[in-house]
């Protein structure tokens, strides 16, 4: 049996996001699934390294498939270029171990999040970046970004209810930087919970703006409110940059 | 009675190109006049620099029209933005001379068009480059460039048939950098015939695949013979950034 290990970009704008629903055509999963499986001839499911939200992007989203096909990898990637949309593209192809499994495995993470700060909006950040015109406090910002960093239990900061699962994640590193009228920031952790890196955004902004006072973060870490955080910002602007593996 | 001049940026992806047609509401100029119209209750009509092809897109077209509304200026603009959709953005509202025409007056534009220069294809660039996979030999197309620019019978580099009026053209400057995966060609000129820039566009990257000989540059220009230039590249890749006046 073969396991092939794909790294995938996508543009998510017209998507319900990367999981498979049911018989939908509107995942990324299911594109997938559906060109791999009329080209090996049976059923193929793909297990992805984790969910992205419904419009969000990946720049480096990695998944694996098991497979009998004898097909050879640049054939494989010639088929999938072709007959996915334009917007799907699977950048590299690599047969891997049998026990390769891309979420179990997966070490970490990067996320990178965009902003569109200016008054008037963008024609052509439109879909990849949230518009947000406030002024920013940015020395602010990037102290908050250090009390974000560490090992903490993130469940105000996320879209999830009080869970027998842990909700406690490591983040290793936050970066923000101006490239032009956009901020462009960055998350590097072992793992992410649901929406967390768009309610870290949206609390970031809100601390920069000032309707957040910075201290909120230890008071939302202590009682995990999630209504104590920010907004969330919008999945538009959202890139899976990379998974990493050991 | 106002003269107003409006700087607008637009991704073209959804249009027809700038010039209205008909009732079509398909058009740049067509979406500007449609709320403009509304918002002074007469019917206006815009001039612009020039047109841009079905597809093109824009960073700085420039129009202008008249109105005897007294409509203060960052409220046109705010109404514009608001009622225009995300793809079509009024950047800059300025009152200028009532004598102010914003072809007649035009000294210059600067084109980009954007080359996608990799084998696998870009999901982000999709829409806003030329997917052309081929190795390219830029010092040779750098040499190209320094033979095109100047004063020059371009017809050959257009899609006009021949014409009384004169298709003599001066081009100030031609730059290709490489930016990443994309090559970003840009052209500096004071007009240009229709699909000029992307018929020169393809011409390069042929010189660069080595399909088209250098040479064939001055035999062009003494033949005017459309088919020896190279293919006509998408409007995709292709943006209007700016018109200059005196």
């Amino acid at each position: 049996m073969r396991n092939i290990k794909l790294t995938i970009e996508y543009d998510g704008g017209r998507y319900l996001g990367w999981q498979r629903l049911g018989d939908s055509d509107k995942t990324i999963q299911g594109k997938i699934e559906n060109v791999l499986s009329q080209l090996t001839g049976t059923d193929v499911e793909i297990v992805g390294s984790g969910r992205t939200d419904a419009g969000a992007h990946a720049r480096g989203q990695v998944a694996n498939f098991k497979t009998e096909s004898d097909i050879e990898l640049p054939a494989m990637q010639e088929t999938l270029i072709r007959n996915l949309p334009q917007d799907i593209i699977v950048k590299k192809i690599e047969e891997v171990p049998e026990r390769f499994h891309s979420r179990y495995n997966a070490s970490g993470k990067q996320y990178s999040y965009y902003v569109w700060n200016e008054t008037i909006p963008s024609a052509f950040e439109r879909n990849y970046s949230f518009h947000y015109p406030e002024q920013l406090d940015l020395e602010k910002m990037q102290a908050a970004c250090q009390k974000l960093i560490g090992t903490h239990d993130f469940i105000g900061f996320s879209a999830l209810k009080k869970t027998k699962k842990s909700t406690v994640k490591t983040i290793n590193n936050i970066t923000i930087e101006k490239e032009g009228s956009l901020l462009h920031f960055t998350f590097v952790g072992e793992g992410f919970l649901h929406k967390m890196v768009r309610v870290i955004t949206g609390t970031l902004l809100e601390i920069g703006a000032g309707t957040i006072e910075l201290d909120s973060i230890d008071e939302i870490f202590e009682s995990g409110i999630r209504s104590d955080a920010g907004i969330t910002v919008p999945a538009q602007g959202l890139f899976l940059d990379e998974v990493y593996y050991d």
